[in-house]
């Protein structure tokens, strides 16, 4: 989701030196950066979140059904901010680099972001 | 450990846009966020850190007991690091999300966190 | 690589207080902090890091080698970046602190970081 983070942030383009910061506010939902040239690099990663927190662990907290503990484990895991630095008005990712945002529940609502710039 | 946290903090009412930047200097315990809630969601921590990273593995660096390394690398999946933005003189956490200090060795001590705000 | 990174740092002894943000613009290699002082520590995060995300899982992206993948998800799970406090013009670093660069390929190139630091 690089491209919605940095189409919402016109002001990126004045800032010299600085940091992005993106804030997920949920829980069993995540953020991190990985290769965005490939989508099977999605599909892979789907599957090894399942191979490291199956949904069949003994879990005590299933109220919220059997996808859940194991989405808030798995956002831990991954995180649920980023600081990406800017340069020159344009974020400093590397070549390969794209932002994520993990969603780990099967039906996962609508999810906030919050963004704050630091720079000059 | 959020209310811990923010009581220490009284200088948060005076930002109105920042960042709140939490560090433990230590190896063997660690930061995240999650569900503050259900207590049972911490139980449910505990067991998946342990499948995740049992003290059975072949382990090298033994000297300061079988709980030691694992907590290195419990540690360092989790993170020893939060930064969490700051809106109108408050944590711009959501509804549902708390600040978890996760203490990974058996017998840990006393636990030192260094606390940045930056903002305006 | 704490040494490195402060040695490549002069404008660190003029910050009283503020953050140093380390950010690697790569996706199969990433940051974390650890214990310094032994070096069989490093020997134990790699073999956890094998047990955890083992090359043997059913990838569908492995055009760029079977240590391709798991490097990738290696990397997300120790993250991309880190922020660490400065206080009186030094890292406010645990005693046993260290930065740790993880390459997670098997022969993997030259690496890249961005440094920023803020604060007064």
């Amino acid at each position: 989701m690089t491209r919605e983070i940095v189409s919402a942030l016109p002001e990126l383009a004045e800032v010299q030196v600085g940091l992005l910061h993106v804030f997920i506010q949920h829980t069993s939902a995540s953020l991190t950066i990985n290769e965005n040239a490939d989508p099977d690099v999605r599909t892979d990663f789907e599957m090894v979140a399942n191979h490291l927190v199956p949904e069949s662990l003994p879990y005590v907290h299933t109220l919220e059904g059997s996808d859940d503990m194991p989405a808030h484990v798995k956002g831990a895991l991954m995180g649920f901010s980023l600081s990406i630095p800017i340069s020159s008005g344009e974020l400093a990712l590397g070549t390969w680099q794209g932002i994520y945002l993990c969603e780990h529940r099967n039906h996962g609502g609508r999810r906030q972001l919050v963004l704050t710039i630091q720079g000059e």
